[in-house]
């Protein structure tokens, strides 16, 4: 009878109308049905996007997206530049590397508001840069990137593309592909678009295609010409994971319904509340630019962030994420992403007031919940 | 109101406990209680492959996990067999090529009898071979090979592996891993296994393990080396497509509790009673060593097996599936994959019927309903 709420930056909770849908009877991926469903979600993609690109669909976790970017615009051997702030910054580092690019990292410190002129100086100085790689929200420390000014940047340089990792906030935070010249954009199912995870998209811009008419890199799963040669008649290469497009369908549909700039706008609430009511309790918000996507906290020393986590999954079923690597048990992370309300938010802080009065914490709760309802119901 | 059946082989009939399963809200993959479902997995994929080896998840169609076999088996320039007689042997091909292998192709018939003398041959003429690529069941000629031969002979030479896609046939007749020396199977989720399409999985013996350490591929998202780091811990390196895997538990539950034995004696038995109805209709069989997963069988001159093919489904809401490139237009194919029964199988060949008489060839339909009934119910 326990019930169970996520907040984890993914998976989020997904919606029970989506949930139905997936539970509908299995259709084959090559029937007219199917393929009207396909045209569906393909137009709504840009939406999110909000970009005119083709967007593709892969049967992969957000990794995988990221992978195609990677082995689709380069060769081995091509200088590529990586903003490394995170885990999944690093991950950008390790793809790249793993395929033989000469990889010049910006390693910067975690949490840190990232100073664009450490880019702008590195791509002088190797004006030869194929691709530009960037996190729109560093998960791992709910950190916002200015790929805006990113791609005011690196468009000025006409043999390099940007390459965002969105993976955590698209559908959450603005992210407008054509206007901000973003070239490459990579997403996952299982944040804002409220899916379960099993699949994850990538828009291309034309000047990125033509750097995947060049690649030398071998590929084949994700070898974005081969979905390109089917997308016109809203085809996939290989067996799509039909289930999970329906349920796209679905939460897409829940998406166009609401609007963007309500859902940019309720995240953004959402977040904000979190943040006041964080700092009502005496703690230190992990970020110097934090996302509208997750919001990380220190704990206060002693704390093990951990069993924090832990005790408030079992003793609740709620699930708070903590921290990963260099800050395992030192910050939790709550996110604000996909099918959540205001009182959904309140119940977050109050679960982690709860957990660290647990623990021994003084937490003044109702405080909390107060200033977090100033916010969300003003 | 219309009712839908699948004959095809993949996406296949999904069992309503398996679709509710999937539909309960979503878990997050690092929590005790998702490791203990994977935990039950991996240990009922070993009884499905009929192996002590460890069995890989990927979030991924099955092409991902041919494709994982490839990378972490050979590096470029690698000598390789790949046995092509049809579309899926071709992608053996293809995918080997597109890695930059020496790829020795044994080409053969559409639907005939591999002649394992040609392995034999091939593999005495180049014993630098690495690894030699064949399928268990061709889907799209419906034609089962003979890969415990193939074991015998390949685990002869000591630097050569033997790498078996088993996709549409894994757990529908058998496949006998350890027993007959394959080092390397994969399948796919949306096969006998009765699941929608977006997981993969792979098995690798200790002689396979041997190259993945030699192995220079590049990669990264299908790097096993990564899987198996945290496969003691019941983890994933990437965020697995947890709804996916919630319902595999329950379909492998289902496939151990009826048992293997049982379920390949059915499968052979709706194969035998398809086979008898459509010989009685005075077609003929497209394949010269049929597989008990699906039966691919020739149309009567004159008959357009695609317009058959969407009419039945148009109609009926019953799909069964056409031909492929060579074969296009020209059969049709149906599926004996996963959760069917013996009504199931009499609907499929009256469907069939129907279509053709309705494409005016006249098909006496209860003569191939009684055939198929003596051998189901005999």
């Amino acid at each position: 009878m326990k019930r169970h709420r996520l907040f984890t930056p993914g998976p989020t909770t997904v919606p029970e109308s989506v949930l139905l849908e997936m539970a509908q009877p299995v259709i084959h991926h090559r029937t007219e049905e199917f393929i009207a469903i396909a045209s569906e979600v393909f137009q709504n993609l840009k939406y999110v996007f909000q970009t005119e690109n083709d967007v593709f669909i892969l049967a992969s976790s957000g990794t995988g997206a990221m992978e195609a970017a990677v082995v689709n615009l380069l060769s081995p051997g091509d200088k590529v530049i990586a903003i490394s702030a995170g885990k999944f910054g690093e991950r950008w580092v390790s793809l790249t590397k793993a395929y033989g690019c000469q990889v010049k990292v910006l390693e910067w410190e975690w949490g840190k508001h990232f100073a664009m002129d450490v880019l702008t100086e590195s791509l002088e100085k190797e004006p030869q840069t194929k691709a530009v790689f960037s996190t729109l929200c560093e998960t791992s420390t709910g950190t916002a990137f200015d790929v805006e000014q990113m791609g005011k940047i690196v468009s000025r340089y006409k043999e390099t593309v940007l390459v965002v990792d969105a993976i955590s906030s698209l559908g959450a935070v603005p992210c407008k592909t054509d206007e901000w010249q973003l070239d490459v954009v990579v997403t996952g199912s299982q944040k804002a678009l409220m899916l379960p995870p099993g699949l994850s998209f990538i828009s291309l811009s034309p000047r990125a295609w033509s750097l995947v008419e060049n690649s030398r890199m071998p590929k084949f799963y994700f070898d974005l010409r081969k979905y390109k040669k089917v997308l016109e008649k809203n085809d996939f290469p290989f067996t799509m994971a039909v289930s999970l497009v329906v349920g796209l369908r679905q939460s897409l549909d829940l998406i166009r319904e609401k609007g963007l700039e309500k859902i940019w706008q309720e995240h953004s609430l959402r977040a904000e509340a979190t943040r006041q009511a964080l700092k009502s309790m005496g703690l230190k918000l992990f970020s110097e630019s934090p996302s509208d996507a997750v919001t990380a906290v220190w704990l206060p020393e002693g704390i093990d962030g951990e069993k924090l986590v832990r005790e408030v999954r079992k003793k609740y079923g709620i699930s708070i994420a903590g921290g990963q690597d260099q800050v395992k048990g030192k910050i939790v992370r709550i996110s604000h992403l996909g099918w959540q309300d205001e009182f959904d938010v309140l119940t977050a802080i109050e679960a982690l007031a709860t957990g660290l009065l647990q623990m021994g914490w003084q937490v003044p709760v109702g405080e909390a919940v107060d200033r977090a309802c100033r916010v969300l119901f003003s």
